[in-house]
Protein backbone atom coordinates (compact mmCIF):
# COMPACT_ATOMS: atom_id res chain seq x y z
CA UNK A 1 0.00 0.00 0.00
CA UNK A 2 1.56 3.35 -0.93
CA UNK A 3 2.57 5.64 1.54
CA UNK A 4 -0.23 8.79 2.15
CA UNK A 5 2.37 11.79 1.60
CA UNK A 6 2.65 14.49 4.26
CA UNK A 7 5.14 16.83 3.68
CA UNK A 8 2.99 19.25 2.77
CA UNK A 9 0.64 19.59 5.80
CA UNK A 10 1.43 22.40 7.86
CA UNK A 11 2.92 20.32 11.44
CA UNK A 12 6.20 19.55 11.44
CA UNK A 13 6.31 16.70 12.67
CA UNK A 14 3.86 14.80 9.97
CA UNK A 15 6.31 16.72 7.37
CA UNK A 16 9.19 15.12 8.91
CA UNK A 17 7.54 12.03 9.12
CA UNK A 18 7.54 11.83 4.99
CA UNK A 19 11.00 11.01 5.61
CA UNK A 20 11.38 9.68 9.29
CA UNK A 21 8.56 7.56 9.43
CA UNK A 22 10.71 4.95 8.35
CA UNK A 23 12.25 2.18 10.42
CA UNK A 24 15.21 1.82 7.78
CA UNK A 25 15.88 5.10 7.33
CA UNK A 26 16.32 6.00 11.31
CA UNK A 27 18.33 2.71 11.55
CA UNK A 28 20.71 3.75 8.80
CA UNK A 29 21.42 6.91 10.62
CA UNK A 30 21.66 5.76 13.72
CA UNK A 31 24.26 3.04 11.88
CA UNK A 32 25.83 5.97 10.58
CA UNK A 33 26.53 7.59 13.55
CA UNK A 34 27.88 4.30 14.87
CA UNK A 35 30.23 4.56 12.09
CA UNK A 36 29.25 2.84 9.39
CA UNK A 37 30.29 4.87 5.73
CA UNK A 38 30.08 2.14 3.00
CA UNK A 39 27.45 -0.14 1.55
CA UNK A 40 28.60 -3.28 2.95
CA UNK A 41 29.07 -2.11 6.48
CA UNK A 42 25.75 -0.75 6.41
CA UNK A 43 24.40 -4.34 5.14
CA UNK A 44 26.50 -6.30 7.67
CA UNK A 45 25.02 -4.30 10.59
CA UNK A 46 21.48 -3.89 9.95
CA UNK A 47 20.92 -7.25 7.95
CA UNK A 48 19.39 -5.10 5.26
CA UNK A 49 18.30 -6.13 2.06
CA UNK A 50 20.27 -4.84 -0.72
CA UNK A 51 17.93 -3.28 -2.65
CA UNK A 52 16.05 -1.73 -0.09
CA UNK A 53 19.46 -0.35 1.44
CA UNK A 54 20.11 1.00 -2.29
CA UNK A 55 16.94 3.13 -1.79
CA UNK A 56 16.48 4.31 1.39
CA UNK A 57 20.07 5.60 0.66
CA UNK A 58 19.45 7.43 -2.12
CA UNK A 59 16.07 8.90 -0.30
CA UNK A 60 18.36 9.88 2.16
CA UNK A 61 20.81 11.95 -0.38
CA UNK A 62 17.98 13.57 -2.12
CA UNK A 63 16.29 15.04 1.16
CA UNK A 64 19.89 16.26 1.94
CA UNK A 65 20.42 14.10 5.00
CA UNK A 66 23.64 12.19 3.48
CA UNK A 67 26.37 13.19 0.72
CA UNK A 68 28.34 10.65 -1.07
CA UNK A 69 32.16 10.51 -1.53
CA UNK A 70 33.77 8.63 -3.50
CA UNK A 71 36.07 6.41 -1.65
CA UNK A 72 39.77 6.57 -2.88
CA UNK A 73 41.09 3.23 -2.76
CA UNK A 74 37.99 1.55 -4.68
CA UNK A 75 37.38 2.29 -7.75
CA UNK A 76 33.71 3.21 -8.07
CA UNK A 77 32.57 2.93 -4.64
CA UNK A 78 31.61 5.52 -2.41
CA UNK A 79 30.45 6.48 1.12
CA UNK A 80 27.65 7.73 2.54
CA UNK A 81 28.53 10.46 5.04
CA UNK A 82 25.97 12.33 7.64
CA UNK A 83 25.29 16.35 6.34
CA UNK A 84 24.65 18.31 9.09
CA UNK A 85 20.77 17.87 8.34
CA UNK A 86 21.69 14.00 8.96
CA UNK A 87 23.15 14.81 11.77
CA UNK A 88 20.96 17.00 13.47
CA UNK A 89 18.68 13.80 13.76
CA UNK A 90 20.61 12.70 16.72
CA UNK A 91 18.47 14.14 18.89
CA UNK A 92 15.86 12.59 17.49
CA UNK A 93 17.20 8.96 17.68
CA UNK A 94 18.55 9.53 21.62
CA UNK A 95 14.96 10.71 22.69
CA UNK A 96 13.74 7.45 20.52
CA UNK A 97 16.20 5.08 22.57
CA UNK A 98 15.32 6.90 26.06
CA UNK A 99 11.89 6.09 25.33
CA UNK A 100 12.84 2.31 24.35
CA UNK A 101 15.24 2.41 27.36
CA UNK A 102 12.63 2.90 29.66
CA UNK A 103 9.29 1.18 28.26
CA UNK A 104 11.16 -2.18 26.27
CA UNK A 105 14.53 -2.60 28.31
CA UNK A 106 13.64 -4.98 31.21
CA UNK A 107 16.87 -6.40 31.42
CA UNK A 108 18.21 -2.92 31.65
CA UNK A 109 19.55 -0.32 28.49
CA UNK A 110 21.46 -2.55 25.98
CA UNK A 111 24.10 0.12 25.05
CA UNK A 112 25.00 3.95 27.33
CA UNK A 113 25.62 6.79 25.01
CA UNK A 114 29.31 7.77 25.44
CA UNK A 115 30.35 11.38 24.02
CA UNK A 116 33.76 11.00 22.65
CA UNK A 117 35.30 14.16 23.74
CA UNK A 118 34.86 13.45 27.47
CA UNK A 119 34.70 9.65 27.88
CA UNK A 120 31.44 10.44 29.54
CA UNK A 121 27.85 8.69 29.34
CA UNK A 122 25.17 10.82 28.14
CA UNK A 123 21.44 10.61 29.72
CA UNK A 124 19.13 12.53 26.49
CA UNK A 125 17.01 14.25 28.13
CA UNK A 126 13.93 16.43 26.22
CA UNK A 127 13.52 19.93 28.01
CA UNK A 128 11.95 23.41 27.27
CA UNK A 129 14.85 25.39 26.04
CA UNK A 130 13.37 28.59 28.01
CA UNK A 131 13.62 26.98 31.67
CA UNK A 132 15.67 24.13 31.01
CA UNK A 133 13.15 22.00 32.82
CA UNK A 134 11.69 18.78 31.44
CA UNK A 135 8.71 19.25 29.11
CA UNK A 136 5.63 19.18 30.66
CA UNK A 137 3.05 15.71 30.21
CA UNK A 138 0.53 17.86 27.71
CA UNK A 139 0.74 20.33 25.24
CA UNK A 140 -1.40 22.68 23.35
CA UNK A 141 -0.38 23.83 20.18
CA UNK A 142 -0.71 27.89 18.36
CA UNK A 143 -0.77 28.05 14.58
CA UNK A 144 1.86 30.61 12.85
CA UNK A 145 1.17 30.40 9.66
CA UNK A 146 -1.76 30.56 7.24
CA UNK A 147 -1.92 26.88 6.40
CA UNK A 148 -1.95 26.21 10.05
CA UNK A 149 -4.53 28.42 11.24
CA UNK A 150 -6.76 27.07 8.21
CA UNK A 151 -6.09 23.58 9.35
CA UNK A 152 -7.23 24.90 13.59
CA UNK A 153 -10.65 26.63 11.74
CA UNK A 154 -11.46 23.75 9.79
CA UNK A 155 -11.19 21.37 13.04
CA UNK A 156 -12.89 24.11 14.86
CA UNK A 157 -16.07 23.81 12.30
CA UNK A 158 -16.39 19.80 12.66
CA UNK A 159 -16.66 20.58 16.41
CA UNK A 160 -14.20 17.51 16.45
CA UNK B 1 6.69 -6.12 1.46
CA UNK B 2 6.68 -7.49 5.43
CA UNK B 3 8.50 -5.52 8.14
CA UNK B 4 11.20 -6.76 9.45
CA UNK B 5 11.02 -7.23 13.28
CA UNK B 6 13.05 -5.32 15.25
CA UNK B 7 11.98 -5.40 18.65
CA UNK B 8 14.44 -8.64 19.64
CA UNK B 9 17.66 -6.47 19.02
CA UNK B 10 19.75 -5.36 21.87
CA UNK B 11 19.45 -1.80 20.85
CA UNK B 12 16.13 0.39 22.27
CA UNK B 13 15.85 2.76 19.08
CA UNK B 14 15.54 -0.80 17.27
CA UNK B 15 13.09 -1.97 20.02
CA UNK B 16 10.90 1.24 19.69
CA UNK B 17 10.86 1.39 15.89
CA UNK B 18 9.26 -1.51 15.63
CA UNK B 19 5.86 0.07 16.91
CA UNK B 20 7.29 4.19 16.41
CA UNK B 21 8.51 3.08 13.46
CA UNK B 22 5.74 4.41 11.12
CA UNK B 23 4.25 7.79 9.98
CA UNK B 24 0.69 6.95 11.29
CA UNK B 25 1.57 5.95 14.53
CA UNK B 26 3.02 8.34 15.37
CA UNK B 27 0.48 11.21 13.64
CA UNK B 28 -2.23 9.14 16.32
CA UNK B 29 0.21 9.78 19.14
CA UNK B 30 0.34 13.78 18.18
CA UNK B 31 -3.57 13.84 17.60
CA UNK B 32 -4.02 12.39 21.15
CA UNK B 33 -2.11 14.40 22.16
CA UNK B 34 -4.09 17.48 20.88
CA UNK B 35 -7.28 15.80 22.45
CA UNK B 36 -8.57 13.77 20.06
CA UNK B 37 -10.18 10.60 21.93
CA UNK B 38 -12.93 9.33 19.59
CA UNK B 39 -11.94 7.31 16.24
CA UNK B 40 -14.02 9.98 14.24
CA UNK B 41 -12.09 12.24 15.92
CA UNK B 42 -8.53 10.51 14.67
CA UNK B 43 -10.62 10.07 10.94
CA UNK B 44 -11.14 13.66 10.47
CA UNK B 45 -8.42 15.37 11.07
CA UNK B 46 -5.69 12.53 9.60
CA UNK B 47 -7.71 12.08 6.64
CA UNK B 48 -7.19 7.67 7.62
CA UNK B 49 -8.36 5.47 6.00
CA UNK B 50 -10.79 3.69 8.72
CA UNK B 51 -9.08 0.40 8.66
CA UNK B 52 -6.08 1.80 8.86
CA UNK B 53 -7.03 3.61 11.88
CA UNK B 54 -8.61 0.79 13.07
CA UNK B 55 -4.79 -1.74 12.82
CA UNK B 56 -2.70 1.06 14.30
CA UNK B 57 -5.48 1.77 17.15
CA UNK B 58 -5.12 -1.89 17.89
CA UNK B 59 -1.59 -1.89 17.96
CA UNK B 60 -1.43 1.29 20.27
CA UNK B 61 -3.54 -0.42 22.52
CA UNK B 62 -1.78 -4.29 22.36
CA UNK B 63 1.63 -2.19 23.09
CA UNK B 64 0.38 -0.20 25.91
CA UNK B 65 0.29 3.39 24.82
CA UNK B 66 -3.70 3.75 24.30
CA UNK B 67 -6.25 2.42 26.50
CA UNK B 68 -9.76 2.60 25.59
CA UNK B 69 -12.78 3.55 27.79
CA UNK B 70 -16.41 3.37 27.30
CA UNK B 71 -18.07 6.36 25.93
CA UNK B 72 -20.91 7.30 28.37
CA UNK B 73 -23.40 8.66 25.70
CA UNK B 74 -23.08 6.44 22.53
CA UNK B 75 -23.37 2.73 23.57
CA UNK B 76 -20.76 0.58 22.34
CA UNK B 77 -18.28 3.43 21.45
CA UNK B 78 -15.03 4.14 23.42
CA UNK B 79 -12.58 6.63 23.41
CA UNK B 80 -8.65 6.25 23.44
CA UNK B 81 -6.51 7.77 26.10
CA UNK B 82 -2.88 7.82 26.22
CA UNK B 83 -1.24 5.81 28.69
CA UNK B 84 2.03 6.79 30.70
CA UNK B 85 3.80 4.74 28.13
CA UNK B 86 1.58 6.46 25.76
CA UNK B 87 2.13 10.09 27.03
CA UNK B 88 6.14 9.38 27.23
CA UNK B 89 5.99 9.52 23.67
CA UNK B 90 6.05 13.14 23.61
CA UNK B 91 9.63 14.46 24.09
CA UNK B 92 9.65 12.10 20.40
CA UNK B 93 7.51 14.01 18.32
CA UNK B 94 8.52 16.88 20.14
CA UNK B 95 12.25 16.36 19.33
CA UNK B 96 10.98 15.28 15.54
CA UNK B 97 9.22 18.41 15.25
CA UNK B 98 12.03 20.59 16.33
CA UNK B 99 14.10 18.75 13.52
CA UNK B 100 10.95 19.64 11.15
CA UNK B 101 10.97 23.51 12.35
CA UNK B 102 14.71 23.37 11.82
CA UNK B 103 14.78 21.76 8.19
CA UNK B 104 12.02 21.50 6.56
CA UNK B 105 10.34 24.78 7.35
CA UNK B 106 11.26 27.25 5.03
CA UNK B 107 7.72 29.33 5.69
CA UNK B 108 8.78 29.44 9.66
CA UNK B 109 7.58 26.98 12.13
CA UNK B 110 3.41 26.12 11.17
CA UNK B 111 2.84 25.89 14.90
CA UNK B 112 3.70 26.78 18.46
CA UNK B 113 4.01 23.98 21.26
CA UNK B 114 2.42 25.91 24.37
CA UNK B 115 2.88 24.60 28.50
CA UNK B 116 -1.10 24.69 29.47
CA UNK B 117 -0.05 25.22 32.43
CA UNK B 118 1.73 28.44 32.22
CA UNK B 119 0.58 29.75 28.65
CA UNK B 120 4.31 30.21 27.76
CA UNK B 121 5.94 28.75 24.50
CA UNK B 122 8.12 25.69 24.86
CA UNK B 123 11.16 25.27 22.64
CA UNK B 124 12.16 21.62 22.97
CA UNK B 125 15.93 20.95 23.70
CA UNK B 126 17.63 17.55 23.96
CA UNK B 127 20.23 17.79 26.29
CA UNK B 128 22.20 15.90 28.08
CA UNK B 129 20.65 15.25 31.71
CA UNK B 130 24.03 15.47 33.42
CA UNK B 131 25.22 18.38 32.37
CA UNK B 132 22.23 20.17 30.75
CA UNK B 133 24.19 21.16 27.79
CA UNK B 134 23.16 19.73 24.35
CA UNK B 135 24.37 16.44 23.14
CA UNK B 136 27.40 16.29 21.28
CA UNK B 137 27.13 15.87 17.43
CA UNK B 138 28.79 12.56 17.48
CA UNK B 139 28.94 9.90 20.14
CA UNK B 140 29.87 6.37 20.72
CA UNK B 141 27.72 3.73 22.51
CA UNK B 142 29.27 1.08 24.90
CA UNK B 143 27.18 -2.12 25.22
CA UNK B 144 25.80 -2.94 28.78
CA UNK B 145 24.04 -6.42 27.92
CA UNK B 146 25.24 -9.45 26.90
CA UNK B 147 23.40 -9.24 23.94
CA UNK B 148 24.88 -5.71 23.15
CA UNK B 149 28.73 -7.06 23.68
CA UNK B 150 27.96 -10.08 21.44
CA UNK B 151 26.58 -7.84 19.09
CA UNK B 152 29.93 -5.27 19.20
CA UNK B 153 32.40 -8.45 18.71
CA UNK B 154 30.23 -9.84 15.73
CA UNK B 155 31.45 -6.48 14.17
CA UNK B 156 34.48 -6.47 15.60
CA UNK B 157 35.40 -9.74 13.72
CA UNK B 158 33.69 -8.78 10.42
CA UNK B 159 36.04 -6.28 10.27
CA UNK B 160 33.41 -3.37 9.82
Amino acid sequence: MPRTPTGHWPCSVARSLDLLGDPWVLLILREAFYGSRRFDQFVDHLGINRATLSRRLHDLQEHGLLSTRPLADHAGRQEYLLTDMGRDTLPVLLAIMRWGDTWLAEDGPPVEVIDPETGERIQPLVVDANTGEPIPSSITVKPLTAAAMADRDRRAQRGS
